[in-house]
């Protein structure tokens, strides 16, 4: 096992009910900057949820926070914060609208001239104004962790930040908000967070058995519980697990000690970014060809994956390592994602190269846990993902 | 799934070499009390390090607090915190003297006259004198939560406390240190963690998925490791895997949700208050009697754990839920653990009553995840454990 640091200080009110408990964590003599997305709060209810329990306090609203939270807008939000003396942030939504809190939080008590060079300077954020969240989307874990990947639409970037100062101080997870969840964006959650499993989990053996065992209890608890969910996203108590497992797959636990991947999530960006290709669905596209194109470096733990998740014993080292790849893709595609970039754009010459060259344009030529995943593999992965 | 809250901030240092990082973790200018046990830091190279870590820190020390650690010696040093105006506890130990270090955390700072109030009245504590700890001996759990066991010897009592206030800042886990414990602490921390799995799991299924398979991913590691490091102290990968599934097992994170027995360990703290017995192994003498006792309870989820653990699949539920009995009793065996109280004393007449008696003259009349273990049953499930 590998030396670690853990500290997660976020402080989780999960179940039924539970938004009405917003003003008991909300300090007092708060200046509140609601933030929110699209709308569809006010069309579940969640909204008015939010307004009933920030009776008495001092607030102000922006909405409009779109997925893949947009630079520009968000600097909307960035001025409000300045004019209004906003001193405590309340996102109310999916991991767009959390993270693009997160960026306000920090470009708020940014000293720069330019707070995109957060994102592209890569600046740790040590202190942000205090944020507190309202989950409405299970996916990302954004709810309970220090990182948020923000998007410019202008350089067609999507760049990730993050730092002990961003941590919500709180964040209220009522489950029956899947309920009103469309199945499109279940499905993405679902996926979101059993890549976010694979990235920290599938790498090499290092003698971390609570870990790997953790990772394991993640993507069982996501496969027992998806087929359920999208039968019946009103289902509370799939949706409970779903929620929760989508939170524990990225708040740190089970990244410590162990090493990590994501490759996926750094190629994955760029197809968001070059195609609009929804987040979750990237990585679904991505996974077989990287797991295949390294199934050298990543067959024992490839292998230990379909013996323990997927119950296949038969077979060598590398026949069940592949096995396991096929019941992945098997699986995103239980979820209704289509599972090859030819699926979603019709673009196909030079899209891999295309991705390779951003991303060595950011210094990112040595991907993945052992640093071997070089610019002409990520241009064969991409290939292998039509 | 039941509604929660969960916050644990505890800062969390685990490896190999990471005492020396103590400095950097005590608040700048503190005045430091330095608590530890019977000595055996100075023999195995923990104190010197500690020591050599704290070089221009300004720091007291206070040795010999003991197993089941004693109100009175506890006492002395709360005199010496408040004559030395100590504002920050450096607790070196295992759960004893952590367990210590937070009574005076909280006793420092208590307005009452009696502390011992804080235990018999069950006073929560919001706020105590900050904490860090370095721990030598994986077992309770105790680095990471919030709550101690406090025993006075005059009453012959044992009795528990908690409060968000208790959480240690920071913990400095370095399974280094595991080569020195001696084997019947190494299999009483085994025993103890195991225990604290299984009081929050073994109870009835609410649909917790992942609540369930994060116990159950303990459960294995500690089976998985305890032969190895049984036979080996020194092998720093069991090492690691045994000292964070302790932790693990008990820092509120599998409880969130679920409900928790915690009857065996009530019991078991008579036991130790009546007989001296290791707290461990009053845990492992009445885990099976309790169980067996409360089948028709808990048959569903020891049936679960008896295929998932252990591997157990044909049979009944009742088959499989007395297999998954049997099969702990192996396990606690295994360790070297002797199963029956007839082992540790030779007092038989009356034992039975005077724990139900002594629990019901603290009210506790009503144990167990359900509140049906009563006085009576408590005699019935003492009485069997011979």
């Amino acid at each position: 096992m590998k030396n670690f640091q853990f500290k997660n200080p976020t402080k989780i009110i999960f179940g039924k009910d539970q938004i009405s408990k917003l003003a008991d964590e909300v300090p007092e003599n708060a200046k509140v900057l609601m933030l929110y997305g699209g709308g569809s709060i006010k069309k579940n209810g969640i909204y008015d949820q939010v307004v009933a329990a920030l009776d008495g306090i001092d607030y102000e609203e922006f909405g409009g926070i779109t997925a893949n939270p947009e630079y520009e807008t968000l600097l909307e939000a960035l001025a409000i914060v300045k004019a209004k003396n906003i001193d405590f942030l309340l996102a109310v939504g999916g991991g767009s609208v959390i993270d693009g809190a997160k960026f306000i939080s920090s470009a708020a008590l940014y000293e720069g001239d330019e707070p995109w060079d957060i994102l592209s300077k890569r600046i740790r954020t040590s202190k942000g104004i205090p944020l507190g969240t309202v989950l409405t989307l299970p996916a990302t874990g954004t709810e309970m962790n220090s990182g948020a990947v923000i998007t410019r639409a202008e350089t067609q970037e999507k760049l990730s930040m993050g730092g002990e100062g961003l941590f919500p101080v709180f964040s209220i997870l009522d489950p029956s908000v899947v309920a009103s969840v469309p199945q499109r964006q279940i499905a993405n959650g679902l996926a979101d967070a059993f890549t976010h499993v694979l990235e920290q989990y599938m790498t090499y053996p290092v003698g971390a058995l609570l870990q790997d065992r953790f990772s394991e209890s993640i993507l069982q608890t996501l496969i027992e519980v998806a087929p359920v969910i999208l039968d019946n996203p009103a289902d509370y108590e799939a949706a409970a697990s779903f929620m929760w497992s989508c939170t524990m797959a990225l708040n740190g636990l089970i990244q410590k000690g162990v090493p990590t991947d994501w490759a996926i999530h750094m190629m994955g960006h760029e197809l968001t970014a070059l195609y609009g290709i929804d987040h979750a669905r990237t990585l679904a596209i991505l996974t077989a060809s990287h797991y295949t194109h390294n199934l050298e470096a990543k067959k024992e733990k490839l292998a230990q994956y379909a013996t323990r998740v997927w119950g296949i014993t038969e077979g060598t080292t590398e026949e069940k390592a592949k096995a396991g790849i096929e019941k992945t893709t098997e699986f995103f595609q239980s979820l209704g994602i289509k599972t090859k970039l030819s699926d979603y754009t019709s673009e196909s010459e030079g899209t891999a190269a295309k991705v390779a060259d951003r991303l060595a344009a950011r210094g990112m030529t040595k991907l993945g846990e052992k640093g071997i995943v070089s610019p002409a593999d990520v241009e064969q992965i991409v290939e292998m993902s039509y």
